[in-house]
This record gives structure tokens, sequence and C-alpha cells, in this order.
């Protein structure tokens, strides 16, 4: 089963695929384009791996030495960093390297405190799509992705849906990639993640306790290039969902 | 005015000093110890500075050349890593350098986005004290204060009251102290802070909106040892409040 979150007819609703759009939970059918997406899940604690696949990291620097063996670059977002599918990233004026980064998002379902590796996924309510967008000028050092990088408003987009891991027989066996006005800039497979979910859940509940609602984003391969205002954006992931952006100004905000 | 946040009587209430001990809102009057303290606001993003006091930087290593002139060292902290006044905090048995950190926290009361230092305290809704303790043993990269190191269960404590800014005509000129089981052991001025508060709420506004609830903690002077099993660790904060908490082991937590 897959759901959304929408914004329709002044209330948020859970919804499902349907051959004419959508199906709200209360049985209405609505087109996809009359509603606003949300993040397909409520999220509580956005946990956020940087570096987490080697062609990733050599593409970004060759100095850089992360092996499995290192402990996961782990680091949280704010709330006002996420947006839901089709939503609109701001990219500022200033910025040179504004780079997308499609993500297998993992969705906690059960609450983890000291979860061994070979029990982990058993904690996984589900999976989505997202796009954790980086403005890479403001980078000071490699090993600390800073705030004005990485939490920057509307930075983050998930969705559009929540998949259940139920029928997610193998989340780390799927293709990534990313479009650019309809061309393929990033392609990849979660088959290549340094430190896979199991293992991220076991370290993550090693001294933080996991909840129903957290996601974490597990890292994006190479292929990452710099988007400009007006640019379109899709970050796919297979079985997963297809999951659209835009690029948009200062001025639209008004600054 | 000063106001905590308490559990009482199977519901949340927001109380005020009483010479009794706490009045809630409804108008009952309570004793201090017939309630349980919560941080004194929900808090929205817990936004935590590192190094923001040159005597703390001098004092943690000699090789860091932190200045104000480097931006700010910010990062976040999930909602799990906080309690409220007289709360447990856990302290890993394979620790040797788990270390509380005094710190004014500062509670942001309107939306904040672009705005510049001289317009940045009609945003603070007021004050409370933050206890915000740091497990060095894990930390990898002085620059990267980790999730292990920062964010465990339990581990920023906040509280016990909100004070309205009003009350508070200079927040750069508050004493701050701990004192672990009687002693005290760090003592300090506000007045150091290498970026002070109008500074960083322009530093962070201006990538990220700032939201009422929203809470930053702006560091610790130098003065901070380890903690055991056991200890008793008040942090004050002139003219703001005590915070007390407890250190407890892993057995506590039935592991």
């Amino acid at each position: 089963m897959r759901t959304a979150r929408v914004a329709y007819g002044g209330a948020i609703h859970t919804a499902t695929p349907h051959d004419d759009g959508l199906r709200l939970a209360d049985g209405r059918v609505v087109s996809e384009d009359a509603v606003v997406w949300l993040p397909p899940v409520a999220v509580g604690t956005l946990i956020v791996l940087g570096l987490n696949y080697a062609d990733h990291v050599k593409e970004l620097s060759k100095e850089l030495t992360v092996t499995s063996k290192d402990e996961p670059l782990v680091f949280f977002k704010g709330p006002g960093a996420v947006i839901g599918h089709r939503g609109q990233t701001r990219r500022p004026r200033d910025a040179t390297f504004m780079h997308y980064e499609c993500e297998l998002a993992v969705v906690i379902g059960k609450p983890a405190r000291g979860v061994r590796a070979a029990d982990a996924m058993a904690h996984v309510a589900g999976y989505t799509v997202a796009n954790d967008y980086a403005i890479r000028d403001y980078l000071e050092n490699w090993y600390r992705p800073n705030l004005r990088v990485k939490n920057r408003d509307t930075c983050t987009v998930l969705g559009p849906w929540l998949v259940d891991a139920a029928d997610v027989p193998d989340p780390h066996a799927l293709s990534l990639s990313t479009r650019v006005n309809g061309t393929v800039t990033q392609q990849g497979s979660t088959a290549n993640m340094i430190n896979d979910i199991p293992a991220l859940i076991e370290y993550l509940s090693s001294f933080m306790t996991l909840l129903p609602g957290d996601v974490i984003l597990t890292g994006t391969p190479d292929g990452v290039i710099n988007v400009n205002e007006g640019d379109e954006v899709v970050c796919e992931v297979e079985s997963i969902g297809a999951l659209e952006n835009t690029i948009v100004g200062d001025s639209v905000f008004g600054r």
C-alpha cells in the first residue's frame, strides 16, 4: 500500500492512488492537481546522512577517505526545511553550487532503542523519496555540513508516497535517478550505501530513541550538478515514487 | 513574569511561582514536589551553539582558533534529548568525560526571516536555563559535534522558568554558574559570548525562518568537569533560574 498526505477542501487527508487521481480516506476522488501535497508523514526527527555513498564522496573530494569503518556522518534538519511533492525550493541568488540529492528515505514505525542490526528492519514503517538540496558554496568543512548548507527553508523535499515496508522486499536493491528538465543527470543504486539501513538504525538507537514518524535520509550517489531558477527536478527511487519540484528565486519570497 | 510548564493531575499546565509552591493557570496552588516539571516551552527547533565562549574554546583545545569572525558553529538537537527541571540524565557506563554545560537559552516569540541584528531582540519571547550535556569521549572532530556526543536521550535539560524578555534588561550581563553536589565548578558571564544574541538571530534568520517556540542555546563558558552517577547538578543563570538535575546510570533504563 502507498499513501500520500494532502491538503484539500480545508483539511489534511491521507490519500491513495486512484485511476482518476487520488482517493481521500473519506471516499472522495480528486485530481492530483487539486491538492497540495504535503510530506507523506508528519515528520518527527529528520535524520540525514552525509557522505553515505562512496562514489558521491569521490565526486566531492578526492581527499576524503570515508569508509564503512568510520562512524556515520549524521545530522538533523529542522521542520522549516521540509516541503512536499511539487513544492518550490528557493535558490539563493549568491549561490554557485546548488545541488539536488536523490535519496531513499526510511520512515520509522516502531520505537527503537538499543536495537541490533539483525532486528532493525522490524522498526521500519516504510519508505519515501527525498531530494535533499545542498548549497555547497557555504561548506566550510566536509565533516561539518553546516546549517547554511543544509537547513535552508524549503531545501528538503519529501514524497510523494509513503510505501509500506512490506511492499519493498529489498530496499538495498533499488535504482535511484534524478532528471533535470527531463534529462537524466544522476543514477545510482541503494546497493551502494556505505552504512545500510540496519546499520544506521543500530547506530542511532544506540544513543537515542527512534520514534514513529522519525525519518532517515540515507544519502545520495554521485551525479550532483548545479540547478538554476526555473529548473524542474524529479528524483525517482524504483518502486517508491517520482518526487517533483521546482527551483525558484529569492524574489518569489519577496527579498 | 516567569512561567513553568508542569504535569499535574492528569494534564499539562502553565504555572507561576507562589509562596506555597506553584500556582497553576486554573487557580490551584500545588507543591513544587507534586508536579513533573517539563521544559518551560513546547520546543520547536532546538538550535545549539558550540564553542561560543572563548574561555571554553581554550579549555577544550589550544589548537582551536575560533574568533568572532568565523561562522557560528550551530547544530540541532532532536526532541528526545530534551527533559525538564529535576529530570534524570543518563550517563553511559563507557563514558570517561560527561560534561555539563550551563547556558542561557533564548526562546523565540515572533517569526524571524531576514532579520538584522539591530531588530533581532524584538523577536525574543524570553529566556530559560539550559544544561546541555556532552559525552566528549565520542568526539571525532571539534567542528563536528556529532549526535553521539550531543543528542543522547535526556542530555539537554531546560527550565525551570520561561522569563519574559521584558524582565531581562540586558541578557548579555548575566552571571552563569554550575554547582555539582553543592560545590561551584563553573562560573562565567553571558558578556563573554563570541556571537551575541542579535548576531545569532541575524545569522540563523538569513537562511531559515525562526518560529515561536524555537530555542537557541547560546553556549557555555569554561569550567566543565566530568560528572558521575548520583551527582546532583545545578545550573544557574542570574535572574533566570536555577536548573536542577540528577545523573543516573544505564541500569535505570534497563540496560
